[in-house]
C-alpha cells in the first residue's frame, strides 16, 4: 500500500539548497515540496545577503524513490540551487544508535581500587563462592543479549548479522527507553543451529536474559527449544512470542467491541511461520473455539504433503473440520482474519464473506493483506502493523515490559502463563469500557504498559 | 608482602554503630580506628539525641582480613555498640558497574521511525550492499569485546566465566574513562581452544576490535593468534601485550634514569607465562642485548627438558650464553630485572649482585618478588604494580588508548609496530629531561597519556 503511505521522519531528508531573497520564493518552494506530496518539518536558514539565501529545508516523504522525486524536482526548478540532501536517517545512525557507560565514578585512585584492583577480587571471589551472587554484583542483574544471526531482518529476508546491526541496536535504545533494561546485540556470523545453540550457551553468564530476535523459521523454533533446555535464564524468541502477546492483546479488545468471547470463535492465520505459529499456540491457550492455518498451498490440514514438523503438528492441533482449501474458503465464515503473510492477498470480496462483525488483523510489513481502507469496508475492526494507520500492532508494546518482569523475578526459565498475562495487561491498559474500533490497543508511548506488563509477567515468572 | 600494605579504599568499609553523645566520644572512636591501623575517612551523623547517637564510620583497611579485625575491635568496645558493617567495594558492585544507553532520542513517533521501523531498513539495507558501511553506521565504529573465559582472573587463578564479570565490567569502565571506547564484557562458559575462537570469530561483526582478556597461557598464545588470522579487526590479548607495552615504557624511562642503552643490558625476565613472553618479544623487537627467561625450573635454555613449544622458542631466542642455572645465577650481572611470576622470590643480596644501577620491576600482584624498599637498597630504580609504591606499571596506561588509536584507524588487524609506538608515547608522557628514579612512568590519571598513545597506535595501523 505504497500508494496510500503518508509522509514519515522514516523517510525525512534534509536539502541545502540556495534561493533568492525575494519575499515570495520561501512560499514558492513550501508549494512545490507540498505538490511534489512532501511535508515540510523546517525551513532553516543557512546563510543570509542581500538579495541571495541558503536554507536547509527538512521535509519527510513516503519512502526512498519518493524522496528521490522531491529532490529531482527541487532541482530542476530554475530559482532553487541544491547544494546537497542529506538523509536524516543515516545520520542518526552515524557511529551507531547505543553506547556502553559507567555507573560508578572512577575520578580517583580510590575509585579506582574499588571499581577495579585491588577491590574488585573480593567481589571475583565472593561470585566463585557463590555463583548466584552474579545476580546480584553483576550487570546479569539488568541485562539481556539480543541475539540475531541476520537470517529474516524485518521484511528485509537474510541480509547477514553486520546489516542486522541496526535492528538490534535500536531495539536495545527501546529497552531502555521503556523499561531500563540493558540489552546488548549479539550478531552472529553463523547460520547454524548447532553452532547458535552453543554459542549463546557458552556466553549466557554475562546475562540474565536473552531475546532471539529476526531469526528465520524453522530454525528459530529448535534454537529457542534448545536454549530453553540448556540454561537457566529465560529464553524468549521476540518475532513469536512479542508479537502474539500484541496479537492477541489486540483481540481481546476487538472481541469487547464486537461481543464476542474467544471459545466462540473461529480465527482464520494466514501465514504459518515463526509469528503465525506462535499466534495460534497462545490463542490455543487462550480457549478459542478454532483456527485454520493457511499459507502459500492453502489450509494447513491433516492429509497434507510435507515434511515441515511445526506444519504437522498445527495440522493435528487446528482445523476441526480439517479443511483443506484455499485462503478465500477458509476465511468464509470465519470470525478473526490473522494475517502475518504478504502483502494485497486478502480481497474485500473474502472479507465481506466472514461471519458477522469481523475483525481483520492485517500485519504484514510494510503493505498489509488487505488496504485497511477497503477492509474497513466491511470489518467491524481494522488492525495493522503501520503506524500511519490506527490499531498499530507492535511488539515494542511488549518485549521491554516482559523483560523488566523476568529479570525483577530473577526468573530461570520462561512459562507460557507470563504470555498470556502480558496480553491481559496490555489490553487492559486501554482501560475498562474504552475499547473501541479505532482503539483497542494502547500506543507504543503509553507509559503505563511497559510497567503494567512487567508487574503481570513477574508475578508468573518468580521462582521458575 | 601484605604486612606493609597501606590501607586502601579497595578496602574500606562503613561501620554503622552508637555511642554516646558526650564530646569525648567521637575523639575515642577515632582513636580506636587508628590504632587498630585503619584510616578513617569519613565520619556521618544518622540520628542523635540527647544523650546518644548513631554515625556511619567508613574508613580505609589493608584487605579482607584487617576489616573484619577492625570491625571485632569496635564491636568489643564497651563504648560502642554496631549495628551494621557494609562493605563499600560490595555496595558499588550492585547491580553491576556499566550500562547500555541510547545515543538517540526516542521521545515521539518520528524519533521511533528514524531508529527503528521502518527508517532503520534503509540502514540496514545499505550495510547489505557494502557491508564495511557498518564501521560507519554502527556501533562498530567504537566498540571493542572484553572476551575472557575467565581462566587466569587477576591473581585468582580459574574462577571461571560469571566471576570473572566484575574484572571485565571493571576493564569495560575504564575504556569509556579513559579512552571513550564503547567495551562490552563477553565472558564464555568454556575454556576449550576451538570453541573460543569459534565464538568470537562468529560474534565479531558487532565489534571493531577484540580485547582478550585473563586467559590462560599457552591457551592465550594459540586464541590471539587463530582469530588474527580469521577476523578483519585488530585482535589484542591486554595480559600480553598491554603488559609488555607498559613494561617497555617504563624501561624506556628506566634506561634514560641510569644512563644505559637498549642494545647494551641483559635483562633477567622471570615467569614465562603470557605477560613474560610478551614483554621479550617487545624487548627484542626493540633491540635489547641478552634476555634471559626464567621459570620455576630455572632459566629456558637449548637442551632443556620440556613439552611447551611456547618455552622452547624463546630458549631458542634469548640466553646468548646458554645459562642453564637457577635464579639467582641468571640475575648475577643482569642490568634489568623483570618480574610477573610470584611473591618474594628475589632477595635483596640476589639484586646486590646485578650489574652496577641495576633496575628491578617487581610485578607480582598482590605482593611483588622483592620487597620494594628491600629492592630498593640495591636498585637505581625499582617499579612494582602496586598503587601504593612509585612506579606503578599499570595497563590502564595502554590498552584504552591502544584500542582509541585502532578504532580511529579503523585497523583491520595488529601490527608489532603499534606496540613499540604505544611504549615511546607513554614514555614520553612523563616529559624531556624529568625521569627520575620514581618517576619513570606517567599516573593512571595523567590525561595525556590515552590520547598521545591513541595518536602513536593510529599512526602505524592505517590502512592494517
Amino acid at each position: 500500500m505504497s500508494d496510500t503511505s503518508l509522509p514519515s521522519a522514516g523517510f525525512s531528508i534534509t536539502v541545502r539548497l540556495a534561493l533568492s531573497a525575494d519575499p515570495g520564493a520561501a512560499g514558492r518552494l513550501a508549494t512545490v515540496v507540498g505538490q511534489a506530496g512532501a511535508i515540510t518539518t523546517a525551513l532553516d536558514v543557512v546563510e543570509s545577503d542581500a538579495d541571495r539565501m541558503v536554507v536547509d529545508l527538512t521535509c519527510d516523504t513516503t519512502d526512498s524513490h519518493h524522496a528521490e522525486q522531491v529532490t529531482q524536482i527541487l532541482a530542476s526548478m530554475p530559482d532553487f540551487d541544491v547544494k546537497k540532501v542529506s538523509d536524516r536517517t543515516f545520520l542518526l545512525h552515524l557511529g551507531g544508535k547505543i553506547e556502553v557507560k559507567s555507573k560508578v565514578p572512577l575520578r580517583n585512585r580510590d575509585d579506582l581500587s574499588m571499581a577495579y584492583t585491588p577491590g574488585v577480587a573480593r567481589v571475583c571471589r565472593a561470585i566463585a563462592d557463590n555463583p548466584d551472587d552474579a545476580r546480584r554484583l553483576t550487570i546479569k542483574r539488568n541485562t539481556v543479549a539480543v541475539v540475531s544471526d541476520g537470517s529474516a531482518v524485518l521484511g528485509l529476508g537474510n541480509i547477514g548479522p553486520e546489516a542486522a546491526m541496526p535492528v538490534m541496536e535500536g531495539k536495545a535504545a527501546l529497552f531502555k527507553k521503556f523499561a531500563d533494561v540493558d540489552a546488548w546485540p549479539v550478531c552472529l556470523d553463523t547460520q547454524d543451529t548447532d553452532k547458535i545453540v552453543d554459542i549463546v550457551a557458552a556466553m549466557a553468564p554475562t546475562y540474565g536474559g536473552i531475546n532471539l530476535e529476526d531469526i528465520a523459521a524453522p530454525r528459530c523454533f529448535e534454537i529457542e527449544a534448545r536454549l530453553r533446555e540448556r540454561l537457566d535464564i529465560p529464553v524468549f524468541h521476540d518475532d513469536q512470542h512479542g508479537t502474539a502477546i500484541v496479537v492477541l492483546a489486540g483481540l481481546i479488545n476487538a472481541l469487547r467491541v464486537v461481543g464476542k468471547e474467544f471459545k466462540d470463535i473461529r480465527v482464520t492465520v494466514v501465514g504459518a511461520g515463526a509469528a503465525g505459529t506462535a499466534i495460534m499456540r497462545l490463542l490455543m491457550q487462550k480457549g478459542v473455539g478454532d483456527i485454520i492455518a493457511v499459507d502459500r498451498e492453502g489450509a494447513l490440514w491433516r492429509g497434507m504433503d510435507t515434511d515441515n514438523e511445526t506444519w504437522k503438528w498445527i495440522a493435528e492441533n487446528t482445523n476441526k473440520d480439517n479443511y483443506s482449501g484455499d485462503l478465500s474458503g477458509a476465511v468464509e465464515g470465519s470470525d478473526v482474519f490473522i494475517g502475518v503473510s504478504a502483502p494485497n492477498i486478502l480481497k474485500g470480496s473474502d472479507v465481506a464473506e466472514m461471519a458477522e462483525n469481523p475483525i481483520v488483523f492485517a500485519m504484514a510489513n510494510p503493505d498489509p493483506e488487505i488496504n485497511p481502507q477497503e477492509a474497513a469496508r466491511y470489518a467491524a475492526v481494522v488492525a495493522t502493523g503501520r503506524s500511519d494507520q490506527p490499531n498499530q500492532i507492535n511488539n515494542v508494546l511488549a518485549f521491554p515490559g516482559v523483560f523488566r518482569g523476568l529479570l525483577d523475578a530473577q526468573a530461570t526459565g520462561w512459562r507460557d502463563e507470563a504470555a498470556l498475562a502480558a496480553s491481559e495487561a496490555i489490553a487492559d491498559c486501554v482501560g475498562e469500557g474504552k475499547a473501541n474500533p479505532t482503539y483497542i490497543i494502547p500506543s507504543v508511548f503509553d507509559s503505563k504498559v511497559a510497567p503494567a506488563v512487567a508487574e503481570a509477567v513477574k508475578k508468573v515468572s518468580s521462582g521458575v
